[in-house]
């Protein structure tokens, strides 16, 4: 039995409250400077005062050593082994712009590209033409009806669309137009199992028209397309957990995760303290809160050491918005680590407090990488830290007798 | 492969002797005065002295966050996975009062109960009759032969008692006729795969008749029945590990869940000192003992703190007693905790010391909860500890070549 399995047999509702706070990309690497990450440089009062009365411990998102996407990062979080609902690239992106996907559509992830006289690839990401010109380029392409399947095509951002195949008889096991390099053609696309057929056959009529629609629309000629992909039947956050949650995030994407668990996304303002109000003003009206805080792991992407310190301190300085509500349960984590050393997501476990009456303090009395390792709750995986909110909220009934 | 499997692969006989002593519901949580577990509040010397020549750390029973009943957080200890063979509610009853389960049996727990005109329940528990008055009533009941199903009705204590169903072309699939509240009447027993559909019919047939014979007999004029089960295979000590093992404890359910797993259940009295008694008595005998103390767990359930700190200074002081026998391998930890701030059961961790010439010792020099968290075997599953102790007694093999 899955672990989600077990805790949805013990799960029952409850007045309690939990809030997860997720500082996105929380997790860093030292500054060769000062030998210390960008949450030890960061001056955390109040984080430090929660870990304090806390148990504190590392998570690793997905496993030692592997570096998560931002949406496995998320599901693990939330509970859900990220491995076995692994999303594909186009659910993805169609989650991303909170496209509704049915059972049975299938997604792609779609890039506008530039190809020579000859058909070569000269430029994936057709010299990143603007959004506008992405809109205006799927609307040319939207609406097609190609054996009985219905198509969507959508922009995302710059030369990013995603495409949705609506219809019976498809299948995702299809493979990849876009070979991913240059100075070759695009690649057919291939069923990888019998059932992907119709699916193969739909998209390369596609593309054929593509190509014609395009062809005078240098630098964006021609499309790639990649992920073919299903979205995984996910059992609710209301399913598995009985409770109420909401959601407060202003990416599209994270709001689209959200919403795909089953959690009521909250209109919100962007920053940390519209947040926190957003928190404030909703807060009796549900019983789970996900508090999402986007700009550490940009900072940490664009490899700006400073400016992550720097949204860290604010993170915390909002935080006593958050413990004065006295939610019962608080969680501070992040999804995964993007030290701005390496520029990107990592592999490394990343710190994590739990509060509750009931949590059993250790003795780490500050917030951050090296004093974590000390703490209660060891290393666990990330998808351990929903049984353990729901059991400090005392929201789990005992296993067997 | 399973890790029962591995073991059972690589186990091998030896003269070395191994002692696990489990103090029931060990955890605990700090004293809101002292910030002090009952563990940490116990002056404990000889447990203090075992720790610092011994590696420690602490164990999950089940998994983070989910709190073990006494069976699985036994079955774990034993080296079992506790979710896999997870006992329902009827056989563990039927184990309890040391019912010989026969493989093929359907065992469910049963409560009398108090019904009024209308049939609607007024009392789950029938005003907690006496446990002789149980008696009785289990013998108007028992041995009845429905469909060719043979009937066993057996008391268990006050309102609780067991029935047995033995016959061919049973399943355990059935859902309970115990609705759970108060103000509705029992539900009918209904199948909940094609393959219970006798066992369905056969329990409705018996509650139909014990309708009948309870009427007049207020306030246990009613029956309630949930948890049917049946007893999973579980391959013995024996088997698995090679040992001659026996089970020194006092309580009903720990003596039929230790002969359930292949131990010899001693004769033993009740007190700690009587029990070490037993071990010292039967030493030469064995190579594996199973010492069990209850007294601390009931404590906790009962929110008696200072109860529970008695007891564990009480197991401390009967150590020497068994460290003086020189077993190979000294195992001290509990089945779960059970902080007496929660009185009951607890999700959390709890520390164990594992003692052997061979153990690698760490810097732990007392036994606790917040000292273990610093011990050298980290946070792992209970269900490690059983190939941890027999690869201290060196009856492992090595894996591989």
């Amino acid at each position: 039995m899955d672990s989600l399995e077990l805790i949805r047999g013990l799960s029952r509702p409850s007045p309690t409250k939990i809030v997860l706070l997720v500082i996105d990309g929380l997790g860093g690497l030292p500054h060769p400077k000062t030998g210390k990450t960008e949450l030890e440089t960061a001056n955390t009062p109040n984080l430090d005062q929660l870990a304090a009365k806390s148990i504190c411990g590392l998570i690793d998102p997905i496993g030692p050593g592997i570096t998560p996407g931002s949406t496995p990062g998320h599901l693990a979080l939330f509970g859900y082994d990220p491995i076995k609902f692994n999303m594909g690239r186009g659910v993805i992106e169609a989650t991303g712009i909170d496209f509704d996907l049915k059972p049975g559509d299938i997604a792609a992830r779609g890039n506008f590209c530039t190809v020579d006289e000859a058909g070569l690839i000269t430029d994936r990401r057709a010299g990143r033409i603007s959004t506008e010109k992405c809109a205006e380029l799927c609307q040319l392409l939207d609406g097609l009806v190609l054996d009985g399947v219905k198509l969507f095509v959508l922009p995302v951002r710059e030369h990013r669309f995603v495409i949705v195949f609506r219809g019976k008889g498809l299948a995702p096991e299809a493979s990849d137009s876009d070979p991913q390099q240059l100075g070759v053609t695009p690649k057919a696309v291939s069923a990888l199992n019998p059932q992907a057929d119709l699916m193969s056959v739909v998209a390369n009529k596609f593309i054929a028209q593509a190509r014609t629609v395009l062809a005078k629309h240098h630098p964006a000629n021609m499309l790639l397309l990649r992920g073919f992909s299903q979205r995984p039947h996910l059992p609710t956050m209301p399913e598995v957990y009985k409770l109420k949650p909401a959601a407060i995030a202003c990416y599209p994407m994270y709001r689209g995760l959200a919403k795909s668990v089953g959690m009521q996304v909250l209109e919100t303002g962007a920053a940390i303290t519209d947040e926190m109000a957003t928190l404030k003003k909703n807060y009796t009206n549900y019983d789970f809160f996900f508090l999402h805080i986007k700009g550490t792991d940009s900072a940490g992407e664009d490899g700006d050491f400073e400016r992550k310190v720097k949204l860290i301190k604010e993170a915390d300085k909002a935080l006593p918005s958050l413990t004065s509500l006295k939610p019962e349960v608080i969680v501070v984590t992040g999804d995964h680590s993007t030290p701005a050393m390496l520029k990107g997501h990592s592999w490394h476990p990343l710190p994590i407090v739990i509060y509750s009456e009931w949590c059993r303090p250790d003795r780490v009395g500050e917030f951050s990488e090296s004093a974590c390792i000390l703490g209660g709750l060891g290393r666990v995986p990330a998808t351990q830290i929903m049984p353990l909110a729901m059991a400090n909220a005392l929201k789990l009934a005992k296993f067997g007798a």
